[in-house]
């Protein structure tokens, strides 16, 4: 009779009682609740939503269903960023050992690919060698020694999320605010971060398609944050096109490691240049969008320090976790700090310790940056002169599922290999022929399918149309939100 | 994932294929979707509603689900009626032999107390070896015999609603008209009806409160009627108190032989004259609202004939019935046709006959009738002088359900002699600690309780307040919705 209170109270609109939501959650998580009528509660969820207590309530009930790891006696601020999802996302794997170099303990409990978005445990998989499963007491250990971990979600860890995402996943009910709110907060706040900075992503590669529902999310994560008492700030920033050049696994970690060198080679102590080709455009004919807007070409100056758009988002995350750690006083302040990190060598070693940390092979990385082991490669080419005017994110992250970035159907194999490299991004120009970009795979048939993706989604405009410049001039960040 | 995109269209708005809902509830019915898929979709369906075309597909899909009872071979026309629940609402006990005696066939498969409200089939069973449990080849014998059959839903009749009605009351999700819709319309042409008049009751005591929301179920059906080829008509009744003078299984009985033999006695003939009490008021003092009025009183013109509002939704409802089946040419004329068969004891006769063919023992209920066999009685009386102004019939469905007439928590034991005997209704003029209603337990606490929850519904005014006039002379007919 309780249950089916909550049912009829939620799909009335009116809002349950702490004691009431508390106690449907534990008691779900422990199997006394039928799958069946949590299932019409999280309809009538997405459909009425819950307040901002309700959604605190949630939350906090969703962590107490499981363990939680306590990290409040490492020495520094406990912050970490968590990704609504995109393609070509590569963001956490350059500002996880940034953060770390400038003063941040970031513990980063990260996840697979999901539908037409990359996962950075599958990214970090690539790595030979490297280990995402940590029991608590190792993930604590490395953060201690290196700044940050990466590992994936354990099975004690907020239980109640598993069991309701993967109830959610079935019944159409994966889209509600409210239940994204408190699936990620839960997680991220068990893991044992003291605040977070979210990026939510928004554009066709995203989950959410536009600026108003984008900032829904980004309102109700902070002020679900504010209810549980922590630190909370998001930016909402573009996911029109793929982030970067590269959208692949071990593509991604190889982009990172060039933002993370800088000019510099990829050796532990960055004194080496390395001759392995970078990612990026690999000849100076294809422009990219900083071309066509008048401001250097990534060619001229080394598009090896990162995509400016990949690089933009990094270093605004990163300005605003330094800000809600205390380590600096405004924004600017963080992203000046960020770049001497970058600049001295800082952020990669921290890099390459954790690789070792964490069980990767440094070496077998090494040989394999710039070698394209996929036995496959079609490149996509301008069908006319003109200016790129868009690369849909959505079209490139399904194509990218179907090569093996990501899994297209359930229990599907994640390849490291696979992928693709763009050559160039909106807003520059190309001739009739040019490469656009080249996907690589392991069998000829998911490419041909994969370029059928992704290949209409690719849009050429004559030099004339100016919308694309306007579009670029905006910049990757929409909007900011602190719950301050 | 088909099973997913039916949830996804539903709740996103979208009308499913034909196909697409067929299926949904096809493999539904075969245990092939778990419980919990078809929990978010009922529950998207409260919200979003199914339109026209998919409430017919909805009722199709559930009648193929099962068996159905083929009455072809019977040569009249096919008619019931359905009443949406209501309290003291003894309509069917009447109107199926009422209707049998104009001509009709009428093959009525109805349903036990729910909440608040009564149920027909406790009502038949309160009198002494009546079955309800007929298999089909019974269902049609009697039929044939003496114009009507009233029966229980056989499992094999419409699966799909049993599983769906289990599920729905578990999951909250009652309470949507295409569902109500599909649930009532299948079961109804599942046991062979042709054509159906239906009672949408509106008020206090009914489920649907308002007569706005009592339009839309009463369109939905005949709509839904319509898609399906079939002719539907319904009326809106009021049902703000609870109808004619008894709220009980074996009273409204009691009231319905009444009703049935109007000034004759409860004999097989119709010839002698009863001596045993009359269900109503039992003295000239109280008054009944025609009193007020300026009508003849209940004990002028003999109660034994029917509380007037009772009669009034019996004799319209029949009306609607012969229409439908083609036996009169309007509606005044089928009422007509049915006072003249209430009055020349055909009806009565038809009714004794059956309750022979279902195993009935006629002795034992004429020995029966006027004798108050439960153990308690307790009256509630007026406080003050004045006119009734409104006795709440959901308190007294709720108050009559915990003396044993209905099920206040499943699986409670339903009684056969317990209830409530009012002695007035709204628009009576009443003095102070005269009799408005007597109750009828098994136990002095349930009675306590029972008489705590219905006699702050009774709300007596003084005389001068005329609100309960104008109430009472609008009738009892709100509204009259055909298909045609």
């Amino acid at each position: 009779m309780r249950v089916l209170d909550v049912i009829l109270k939620t799909r009335n609109g009116e809002e349950l009682t702490d004691d009431e939501l508390s106690r449907f959650i534990d008691d779900y998580s422990r199997g006394q609740i039928p799958d069946y009528q949590v299932a019409a509660w999280l309809m009538a969820v997405v459909f009425n939503g819950l307040t901002r207590r309700e959604t605190g309530v949630l939350t906090r009930s969703m962590i107490e269903s499981g363990d939680t790891i306590d990290l409040s006696s490492l020495p520094g601020p406990l912050v970490d960023k968590h990704s609504t999802g995109g393609v070509g996302d590569t963001v956490s794997l350059i500002l996880a050992p940034l953060a770390a170099a400038c003063g941040l303990q970031v513990p980063m409990m990260s996840g697979r690919a999901l539908g037409h978005t990359g996962g950075t445990l599958d990214k970090l998989e690539s790595i030979p060698g490297y280990r995402t499963d940590l029991d608590p007491e190792r993930f604590r250990s490395i953060i201690a020694e290196c700044g940050f971990a990466m590992t994936g979600q354990s099975e004690r860890i907020v239980p109640a999320d598993r069991k309701l995402y993967a109830l959610r996943d079935a019944t159409g009910t994966v889209e509600s605010v409210s239940l994204i709110t408190g699936s990620i907060l839960s997680k991220k706040f068990a893991e044992g971060a003291e605040a977070l900075v979210f990026d939510v992503k928004c554009g066709s590669g995203a989950f959410m398609k536009n600026p108003e529902k984008a900032r829904v999310l980004a309102e109700s994560l902070c002020s679900a944050g504010r209810e549980l008492g922590r630190t909370v700030h998001a930016l909402i920033t573009r996911m029109d096109q793929p982030l970067g050049w590269a959208v692949g696994n071990r593509l991604e970690v190889e982009e990172a490691v060039s933002c993370l060198q800088g000019d510099r080679s990829m050796t532990a102590d960055g004194a080496e240049r390395s001759e392995v080709p970078k990612i990026g455009p690999d000849s100076g004919s294809r422009k990219s969008r900083a071309s066509v807007t008048g401001q250097a070409t990534d060619s001229e100056r080394g598009f090896g320090a990162g995509s400016e758009d990949l690089m933009e988002v990094t270093l605004r995350l990163l300005g605003w976790m330094l800000f809600a750690g205390g380590i600096v006083g405004d924004i600017s302040e963080g992203m000046a700090l960020g770049r001497a990190k970058l600049a001295d060598g800082s952020a990669y070693r921290c890099f390459l310790h954790n690789v070792e940390l964490q069980g990767g092979d440094v070496e077998k990385l090494r040989k394999l940056i710039g070698k394209r082991t996929a036995p496959h490669a079609r490149p996509i080419r301008a069908g006319r002169d003109g200016v790129v005017h868009a690369i849909d994110s959505f079209a490139v992250g399904t194509g990218a599922a179907l090569l093996g970035v990501g899994r297209p159907v359930a229990g599907a194999e994640v390849l490291p290999d696979v992928g693709v490299v763009f050559h160039c991004k909106v807003g520059a120009a190309v001739r009739e022929g040019d490469e656009i970009a080249v996907l690589y795979g392991h069998e000829e048939s998911t490419l041909e399918d994969a370029v059928r993706r992704i290949a209409p989604g690719i849009e050429i405009r004559s030099g004339e149309d100016t919308v694309a410049d306007e579009k670029a001039a905006a910049g990757m960040i929409l909007e900011e939100i602190s719950a301050e």
